[in-house]
């Protein structure tokens, strides 16, 4: 039912299309490379089929593809970024850039953005710091899809968290995950297969526990990490929350049920209490605690371990948080990026208006 | 069934016994506060109950009532401090003082400590930011209770995170939480009861899915936030690993399947990989990203909000992070802190043994 792409196709296409909405070519490039390492790395609904969604937010005029990030406040370790209503993909980077550079002067860095819109995937940006021999950090808030614990209300976004971690002769800690039980690409999949979620993933509009696929269209609401208050989803309400704050109050972005929604057709939320969607950003050198040789010594023993620990009756080994996304970046190098129908008719459309050879 | 005690009788009690294990004055009463903090903010498992288990390190000369910490590496924004086997009731709010300092000088600091003992609760340790108008981080690791996503083999401790928040006119935003579905202390209680426990609490040591609150104590492992892949336990299971990561690997301390556990009576890990239990504190100040009073306007505006979201069926309100355990902090100032029979024959013992009035 989907038909492969070569990565290189699309990334000539994202980055041509960018540059017709008015990026220079550097910011196209990235903006490219953020977008469809989310299509490497297996997280499909942040990849190309996104496209049209950030077109259309430029065609709004929420999106400024000749955005002038700047830093607006800083210190030694840390700093504010005004993203100038850029797209998130490219200024994102630009952010996590900041946090390396005052990392590698004061030992950690930490970026918080206002005024920016959907980065794509947090685990691309964080990764930006393992080549630095660093820990990278990213998180970003997003509008309101998910319910806090005993609340039938979309207070929260999917807020996503990474933390990439390097390693030796292992390849590198890589955990990248949505504050909630599952990430609402995962609801779309069963949705298109008909089924049903399991129980804790959603609510009804109501706030009654569902197994239904379509409750999110229907005004319900994702929950937290833990799914139920018995499960823990105080800490995923927590979580969505500290990336939230993070994010968006401590760099004047907005925030909670204020932030502004990804799709382009939606209404602004009314008295935002502050610009655009937020980020966080950080990155720590590892030899600002030990050398690096060292702690990556360490890490692979770490790694080693845990994937050789014992697994439970029917699983064959124990993985390591980046190990899926990474054996499918490699497949999808080799093999392709499957598309959907629905994916390919859109930027079948997006080549006829703009004038680009997809 | 159990009695209150106040605040000060325990508080005197507990110094009174620091004392005579070798502490100076000034550090019996920095563990005791930490200690008995757990008490006050209802975290019964980690307070005063453990105060004879803090002992039996003392008398296994696993813990060090006169260590010496020291910073052993650093940078402008980072600390490595050895904690020179001292109780971790000491020697985390020492590291977390540093964090403080370097953030006052570069607007964050991160510490990362090996060589220690259990801290108690996070929480406490992350709240001493907030008089500093900084956002507090603590982390642990501890001894192996927990199975990774598809892993039938203690490998993390129930590994917490405290992320504490300063707000205006509003209580503090403080999160502290096990990385595990349910801490050990919910399932010890659900034990003395007899009761069973939810699903994707815990696996048997065979590993596989249990409701007997007794798995624990026959070899049976608690589950990551999250229970089951299904649920998100990867997520829960990359959460544990990175508190361990940051608070062991970065450090120097041991991690994973090898960090000492606490009762005494049990043997130490073989070829520990680093030295005893590591922790991992940060500081941010807020204004290093924006004027703190401006910051804390929007987090009064953010928890206003939060604490009037619409509730589900049979629940009254929606709750902040730190809600509960500062309702309970009140209470028991003011009414005692409840104490079980055995707790309190534990006391006596103690009271005899060293000759201190209890």
């Amino acid at each position: 039912m989907s038909k492969n792409f070569s990565y290189d196709q699309l990334y000539t296409f994202s980055k041509n299309i960018f540059i017709k909405i008015g990026c220079n070519d550097a910011d196209a490039e990235t903006a490219t490379k953020s977008l469809l390492s989310a299509d490497l790395r297996g997280v499909d609904s942040h990849g190309v089929a996104r496209l049209s969604g950030y077109i259309r937010l430029w065609e709004a005029e929420r999106v400024n593809a000749k955005a002038q990030m700047k830093i607006v406040h800083e210190t030694p370790s840390t700093a504010v970024i005004d993203g100038d209503r850029g797209l998130g993909l490219v200024v994102a980077p630009f952010a996590m850039q900041v946090a390396i550079s005052k990392a590698k002067q004061v030992g950690t860095g930490w970026v918080s953005v206002k005024n920016s819109n959907h980065f794509g995937i947090a685990g691309h940006h964080a990764m930006m710091a393992l080549e630095h021999d660093m820990i990278g950090i990213a998180m970003t808030n997003a509008s309101a899809l998910v319910a806090p614990t005993f609340s039938s209300e979309r207070m929260l976004g999917t807020n996503p968290i990474a933390v990439t971690i390097p390693a030796g002769n292992q390849p590198a800690f890589v955990a990248d995950f949505a504050t909630t039980t599952a990430a609402n690409g995962k609801l779309e999949v069963l949705q298109r297969q008909n089924k049903d979620v399991p129980s804790g993933w959603v609510l009804t509009k109501e706030g009654v526990p569902s197994n239904s696929a379509n409750e999110i269209k229907n005004g319900g609401m994702l929950l937290p990490l833990g799914g139920d208050k018995e499960h823990g989803s105080h800490k995923g309400y927590a979580l969505g929350a500290i990336a939230d704050i993070f994010s968006g109050i401590l760099s004047g972005a907005s925030y909670g049920p204020w932030v502004p929604p990804f799709p382009a057709y939606l209404t602004m939320p009314e008295n935002m209490p502050g610009e655009g969607i937020g980020h966080f950003f950080g990155a720590m050198r590892i030899d600002a605690f030990r050398p690096a040789a060292e702690f990556k010594e360490h890490m692979d023993k770490w790694i080693g371990r845990f994937r050789s620990a014992k697994t439970i009756p029917g699983q064959e080994k124990v993985l390591i948080p980046g190990d899926p996304e990474r054996e499918m970046e490699t497949e999808r190098m080799k093999n392709g990026i499957p598309l959907l129908p629905a994916v390919v008719a859109d930027l079948e459309a997006i080549s006829i208006k703009f004038n680009v050879v997809f």
